[in-house]
């Protein structure tokens, strides 16, 4: 297991943001020390439930937000909805691979688009669809819940996920992030650090904490003493 | 052609609002007179577009918005998604009788769960799926724009069907709303409401006005002096 | 609203009777005076349950049972399935007609395999797929309650269903048997009798009462005594 | 019953032409008399058969086709591909109004793309549809067999639903052509154009006769002399 | 190669049972020495045929049988499926991956119900969806023919398959079953577990034998006899 | 990385001949040295056009054609469409893995209707689906373009892919032919061939030359210096 070489991200996920002020609850998020801003965007077909789409990113940039937009697709099919986020002035897009029939193509389309593609791997999904198209993968998120159910914690079998797909990135030799999302805490983040991934999504452990800042420097502690 | 016999209700279609400040956009348009909140709910599916889901309708509630929230599911499959809007303080729950396999079992949970249920039917839908059903229906919504495409303006033939439709209420004897939706303005509320709609959603034309309270005000004005 | 010129029938659906002993279960209703043996096939696609399939309807036939088998496929796709219960010994098939793309043709299929077809109405869909091929159906099944549902009463719109479907069948001159499925019970069955049904599906009204026999005597009087 | 009052045209089905000299076969067709040049496209899905696409009908096209394209799409979804075949250089585009959600959006969009839309109704299905569309009908095509089925005579019951069909158009003041399509011969059409068709497609009724000029006089002939 | 340090169970499919006495036969089978009871449920949509479902397994058990129920989901979407089967009885649960998009979570809702979970895999699917689930199957079925489909024989390739999932569940070290299901028979039952499987479905070759206790002595004894 | 030991074969596809005079297209082809006549078979499901189906390769039997027919199925549903094909006089029949449920036995039933069945690979998807089917392959197709996309390019990755394939396949000791398709040129064939291919597919390289037989006699003599 080793340290990702990239400086780390902290990415609140919106869905757990007060969606009924969200300008002002990511304004103060990144006020806080928020790197980036995690949208998870569900269709209720490839997960059980119904988020929010391209028309919320889309606001949050008419809001003034010029923070990277880091887009998590949870729908099925990807091509016109990653388009639609293109528009909406998100960053990263990432998708599932069992969600498109041509995963080269969905990338590369989202590369033309403007924006930085990456692939998302549920808990149980094995890594070898990134055999032939690392050199189109801007980041890797594994997911240490199963997306789209309530109430879970952190997966411990992500942990040595995280540790082949670091190893898959170093041997690229290109500047893939490495993200996790799922259960992340102050409590487990070194460790998680320590696996390989550099890019930390936190819903419910910064937007339901007192003080969004004391958070994010925690995270950002047990972090830099991973090892 | 007839005039509803209920009271006309305004009814902003959040889509148009301020998505970053969601909260206080439609406490405003509340305040300047209209009556309830319009959500449509798309999800990439049933229409090619995706909007928002129930934790954005739970949202309003905690913020504080008492008022009816009357929800337009274009999803498919409808059930469980109208279990979660019922949770989130739905007060309508409306859906596409295409888009269930079993419509009076999908009206009737919706009922058991607190809620008005209702039918929406695109603009070439005939109305028979009512035949039957009539007795478990407390709202129908007439689509006078297809749904999930932009730029579209209110379709002439959905004057005649409102009327049919406003036949079909009449002579159930049931106190059943009838909605219209699509390109309803203050220059055409006027003969919508005598073809029999009685509930009117607006989306751009009260957002993006300058002036919410003058706009709803004109169309009640209109209304009242339809024949 | 018009009684059936044809010979009532008893169908007790097998989905209330002893599937461990079905053979021996299927005999005794049989000899306690039912007419016909009503299979409720559900694929957990068309319906949310799945039941039992062509092999359970032949074992019934290799068992011994001669009485006409009473196939309602809750079911999609159709053909492939319907063909299966042709080959295992099948009477009537009836299928929902949202269920095919092509009604005429899975009508024909049926009848080219040597049964009897048929189009089943679930509460709300109306009739008018009725319209072009009526020459091609021996049984019209009217739903009662939603199918693949649990714990429903006997709705009662059907009853005017009934009417309209009677009316329907009357015109067309043609000996087409009126089913009815969903709630059926004693105490109910003299109205559904009067409305126009000729078949009449139950099953835990008989199969959960202590005395086949004089359940059935019970239902035949009442229907007997219908007007 | 009542003739159409527009001029009949002949549409010979290329299904049945000589696909490895298409062209020429069209040619020849066209020259023997032929009005239009009907397309019947199948993707596997809608019907149980694949056949061509777009392609086939631009290199119709290039090879200096001129006559009129009828293009019958037996294809779900239907927007995309009705627009490649806009592109493709059809005039008529029909679909089945079960092959999409947004029956009035495809209408337009046809339209909008420089086409003529109509609707096709497979044998069994009602015609209400048309109810709330009839002004953005160019064509209603009635199928006499069941589409993507081989080996299938003309359907009895496609006569009193083209004198339906009849009256509807006839009700609407539209030039809106009526054609047929499923087992027409010589020796039906004359009953089919008094029962209200105007435009007749023929596959091997034509293609397979050995003198095609023969055979689309005759048609004409017996057409002529209907009532 | 290596065998299971598990104690060998035979499994007699129900499929193959008398479906119009089934209590009696699976109790005469258990008498003749079987130890577990398999159920193939087929759902029509993953495999081309329909079986039958949980109510058959309630009847089973109401009727007293008490060994473990052992049932293989043929069927897409796995989980409410799953919870039924739960409900009624069943001990080991086990699924196609390729029939949930969320392997991890349906695997812990079958363990959360009460439940053994476990993966099948048929002939053609690699094993690499282990990989990061090992943690929480307790039983892997390898498909040796395909299932859905009548008259097949053992395929071959499914020995050097169970020598690789033999392979992966020691490295493990956890006790997970490791199933075979597909023309298994008393000649060939020596080699299957050989190659390290320890329960073994048997269908034809037990419920279509004379004497039920003599076939499964004699597996027993060629299964005790393999190196 | 290391040549093919079987004769190279080039292949045409006729989704760049002249549509019109397919028949007289082919034999020209043929007659300038092509091998094969490649069909690339799209149903605007698995990938987003439509082409053209088994009636067209037939046409070509009945013109005379007698060349090998290599049709690779962009299609899902596979098993129905491919015994067409078969009855059409295909020659090779190959499709997508993903397609399919049960990829052993659609490979089954290509061979038991006297074709030769091959898998074909996208971009993206790794060959692992091999390793329990490698005795059942005649040829594996990879796509060095993402196929049913217009304008692309031939993927790089696509040189690691054909080196891994060629592995598998010389590991086999099997004579699978492996081909490649998307982007082949005069230019990049030599490295193709080098890298592994020993069946090419060339579309507008070949038919939109001026010279056929100049421009397949260039390809040889690059194939014939690969090293």
């Amino acid at each position: 297991m080793s340290k990702s070489p990239l400086a780390p991200l902290i990415a609140p996920s919106i869905l757990s943001a007060d969606l009924a002020r969200l300008g002002e609850d990511v304004e103060r998020v990144l006020a806080a020390g928020a790197d980036i801003v995690h949208f998870d965007v569900m269709d209720n077909h490839y997960v059980p439930n119904l988020t929010f789409g391209p028309a919320v990113a889309a606001a949050l940039r008419k809001y003034g937000i010029t923070a990277p937009l880091d887009v998590h697709l949870m729908v099925e099919p990807v091509d016109a909805l990653a388009q639609e986020f293109a528009k909406a002035g998100a960053t990263y897009i990432t998708f599932h691979p069992e969600a498109t029939r041509h995963v080269d193509r969905s990338l590369q389309a989202i590369r033309d688009a403007g924006c930085k593609p990456g692939l998302v791997f549920n808990p149980a999904t094995p890594l070898d669809i990134l055999n032939y198209v690392l050199d189109k993968v801007d980041m890797i998120l594994l997911m240490s819940v199963n997306p789209g159910f309530g109430g879970q914690s952190f997966l411990p079998s992500a942990l040595s996920k995280l540790a082949d797909a670091r190893a898959i990135i170093d041997s690229s030799g290109r500047d893939i992030r490495l993200e996790i999302d799922g259960g992340v805490k102050i409590d487990n983040i070194a460790e998680i650090a320590a696996a390989g991934a550099d890019t930390f999504v936190a819903g419910s452990a910064i937007f339901n904490s007192k003080d969004y800042a004391a958070t994010i420097r925690a995270m950002r502690e047990a972090i830099a003493g991973a090892k």
